[in-house]
């Protein structure tokens, strides 16, 4: 295992630490590193907080601070956090308005925010994330799998959630956002946990594993490896399959750790040539690592279909550690 | 070679059509793609114009925009870009207050650049960078490498240059930040040119590269792997041995394109560590994968000294595709 690490017990409370510093202008970290949280609170306005397991930085911790989440609970790598860490990450963002959970669809993390929703005593609703279409229920979830479009999800509710709409809305907005997404994702290498020492699983040199969860967990087939145009058109053909519609959309090109930004774009540029086949119209664009599995290599394809309140809102003014524009 | 690409003849090609593509509402491409080029100019600012290389995404074409580059050449991969190519960004770019090169200390890049300057008719002055302080003359240099650093003097120059600095104003600044910059870096593993097929050079699998160049180049010298601190201490006590002084500083921990965020913090922490041993105090921060060697897990970590002028230009609006803030 080749990483650049301490001892393996070390490595979330070592890279937490060096994010908050990193980014003390923008978040402060709770007692015994429970959860990240912005530093402004703006009084009235409904708390967003997500979480999961550590290993998809910058998801959650970089999405926290103005206009997108008020706190994120970090798990152990690939590990649900624990309801306890969700009861704390209310208590200090809650101002009044209730607090909204978003949660990737994943059984520990489903549990554990259903066990924080029923103990911390406040108004709480839930949007669960659902976006990859890849399989059905898979290793580690009933239904499918939330991944990359948490991010969209995040950003559009928490614009929403700047301007002071009340919970019951967010959460209709949550649901609504998350059924215009749709995300798949191929891998080229395994991730290697720190603890675990050797690659989650075995790909051959010349595989491929197409529909991959961001665990590294399996997905649709195991394939040689194709050119970069042939795995977008398979991917564009599966997420446009069950879209709900055509038009402009948000695209969305996600790298899993360990793939440069020179092949990103060029896969961006081949997903946008396969999504226009489909009718869907690239207006804006995101590309970059931002929802990880460690040092996996590969990457996601996500597309969001945008109205016009969900344009507006995802060009609303972000001020985090990994999404910053407008102020 | 596992690589999310198409004929590898075609890579460059297609990463910056992407590119081009996703930021739209920022850049537009030259003919025959021999530039990227901001789509607003202030008229009677300097033009702002790098170049180098491709594989080192998001540098340089990822830096154009509001408050950084006017314009940047993309050579072919780890190859400078071409005198045509300067000449052309420089006619595309000029309002009339001249043109200043920034350069990283690469014998090719070198050459071009210069002869660029001799041909293309107008007042051009050029920065050299040289902040890799692991190796004195190397493969592809005499002097020091430009490396990371070349980051901190593109964004501060190009602050000043928003402003309305003049030329040789400029020019004094790029050198002075040059100076006041030092950078170096370690590769876990090698990149893998895709034109090559294979990796650059070899590691063994608990090897590491001590002063690796951004293009895979020898550094000092190969070790076994050790703890994260340990590499950070080697790293801040060579970085800080040539350093002019002590004080208020940017620290800036930058992926090679492989190493995904999780460990970069660490790496930040931990070298913050190191550098408050050596009377640096980190007051501005950057930590992610933006001056790469392709695929090559590593990092590397840059220190620059900064002033009140400084400061003020580090923190001035910038809106380019890979660095963003109050705008």
């Amino acid at each position: 295992m080749k990483k650049l690490v301490n001892d393996v017990s070390d490595v979330l409370a070592e890279s937490i630490d060096g994010f908050a510093a990193a980014h003390a202008d923008i978040v402060t970290l709770g007692d015994q590193r429970k959860f990240i949280r912005r530093k402004d609170l703006k009084p009235g306005t409904v708390g967003l907080i997500s979480g999961g397991g550590s290993g998809h930085e910058p998801l959650h911790a970089g999405f926290v601070g103005h206009g997108m989440l008020h706190a994120a609970c970090p798990g152990q790598i690939f590990t649900s956090p624990t309801p306890d860490q969700m009861i704390a990450a209310a208590e200090a963002v809650d101002t009044g308005a209730g607090i909204l959970f978003v949660v990737k669809n994943y059984e520990g993390d489903v549990m554990n925010f259903e066990m924080a929703s029923e103990m911390c005593g406040r108004e709480v609703a839930t949007v669960l994330t659902n976006d990859d279409v890849a399989v059905e229920d898979s290793l580690y979830t009933t239904g499918r799998r939330g991944v990359a479009g948490t991010l969209v999800v995040e950003k559009i509710v928490g614009a929403a959630a700047e301007q002071g709409r009340g919970l019951q809305e967010l959460k209709a907005l949550g649901d609504k956002v998350n059924a215009a997404t749709h995300s798949m994702g191929v891998a080229l290498t395994s991730c290697t946990v720190p603890a675990a020492g050797k690659p989650t699983f075995n790909l051959g040199e010349d595989e491929m594993e197409i529909g991959v969860g961001i665990h590294g967990e399996p997905g649709r087939r195991r394939e040689k490896i194709m050119p970069a145009d042939a795995i977008a058109e398979e991917m564009v053909a599966a997420i446009t399959h069950d879209m709900p519609g055509k038009g402009k959309a948000l695209v969305f090109v996600n790298g899993f750790g360990a793939t440069p930004a020179m092949e990103l774009y060029l896969m961006y540029h081949s997903a946008c040539t396969q999504l226009e086949k489909h009718g869907i119209e690239p207006v804006r664009s995101l590309v970059g690592s931002y929802v990880t599995s460690l040092d996996m290599a590969g990457c996601s394809i996500t597309v969001t279909l945008l109205d016009d309140d969900l344009t507006k809102l995802w060009d609303a003014p972000v001020h985090t550690a990994a999404m910053r524009w407008g102020v």
